[in-house]
């Protein structure tokens, strides 16, 4: 690599930092780089310069927006009542790209990852429990993490949380979960026998 | 992806030119471009935005370069007699990274390729017999395309080239490719009978 020019083997260093990117694929994309229109080059550098100064988090349910609010807590016809709880914000867009719920969402920012040195603290819990605390008229809190060990894990402890809430307060809102079972389109052969189970136990009335 | 703040979106949608990066890779991506320090931003942000300025084709080789002519044609120590033809510079890196040649090259910057509109003169043959013609004091061109179909029409129409320019200037150069055969830990079983055949032939005393 010693006989590369600076700004390509830069390029490529920095490509590698992202995940699922390799040495090689990271060559192969930096080369790729030279053979794009120079205006294209230059959007795609200032914006990455003011990448982070112009991204911020909204004040209410924590997805990222250019404003103080984001387009979703300000749009007057969505449902304020419910609110959807999930782990990041590529989990909120894939409910928006979808447009299968008209509530509002709440982002954690990260799920509870011990192995990884991640705690409830270093996730916007805290930040929830206050949305729903000061005299909101909240009417349930689906949650929506991922239905891995970890999001499994961090939806208990916020159920947990939202339950010590509720007593406390004396509010009343629902809280639930998403459906455990089989995926749309599946095969009965290739299904785990976990899904299996919380699909036969989660039966609906035909 | 409408609710996405716009330099997110933007960054989303530039890598997504990228080949091998799908919508949903590109958008990953981009989130992860919001961890990364602000400073490695800039310098990344940097590196693009002048990346075709300061980088040259060496004025011998066709190499990519800062300067006029690359580190390698620079090199004292490199064996100039020897020309090693290859499609790009990936390819040319392969070598170096290896430590395994001495000599220097020739980058085609391309493959003839029929199927998509690429004919030999869209590749850098012409600088190669350019290259050979005045008064140089080459011994051995060694044709290192790649072993794919474009890869071989490429080697023997150059080939044919250089044969035609050494009859016309009564220069003596050989004119090699590189070995076919089996690679290194290779399992018979599952060799293709291609490459079988080409090992056979190209059998070596032992």
């Amino acid at each position: 690599m010693s006989s590369l020019p600076n700004n390509l083997k830069q390029i490529a260093f920095f490509l590698q930092r992202l995940p699922g990117i390799g040495e090689k694929t990271a060559n192969r994309l930096a080369f790729y780089f030279l053979r794009i229109p120079q205006a294209d080059l230059q959007d795609f550098s200032d914006n990455i310069q003011d990448l982070k100064e112009k991204t911020k988090m909204c004040r209410i349910c924590l997805n990222l927006t250019e404003d103080e609010i984001c387009a979703i807590c300000e749009n007057a016809n969505r449902e304020k009542h419910t609110i959807t709880v999930v782990e990041d914000v590529l989990d909120l867009l894939s409910f928006e790209i979808g447009n299968i719920y008209d509530g509002v969402y709440h982002v954690l920012h990260g799920k509870i990852d011990p192995l990884n040195h991640v705690g409830p603290e270093d996730i916007k819990v805290e930040e929830l429990l206050k949305r729903l605390g000061n005299g909101s008229k909240i009417r349930e809190v689906i949650l929506a993490t991922n239905l891995d060990m970890e999001g499994e894990a961090t939806a208990m402890y916020i159920k947990n949380r939202l339950e010590e809430l509720q007593k406390k307060s004396k509010k009343n809102f629902k809280i639930t979960r998403l459906a455990y079972g089989l995926p749309m389109g599946a095969n009965l052969e290739y299904a785990d026998y976990m899904t299996l189970k919380k699909a036969i136990e989660g039966r609906n009335k035909y």
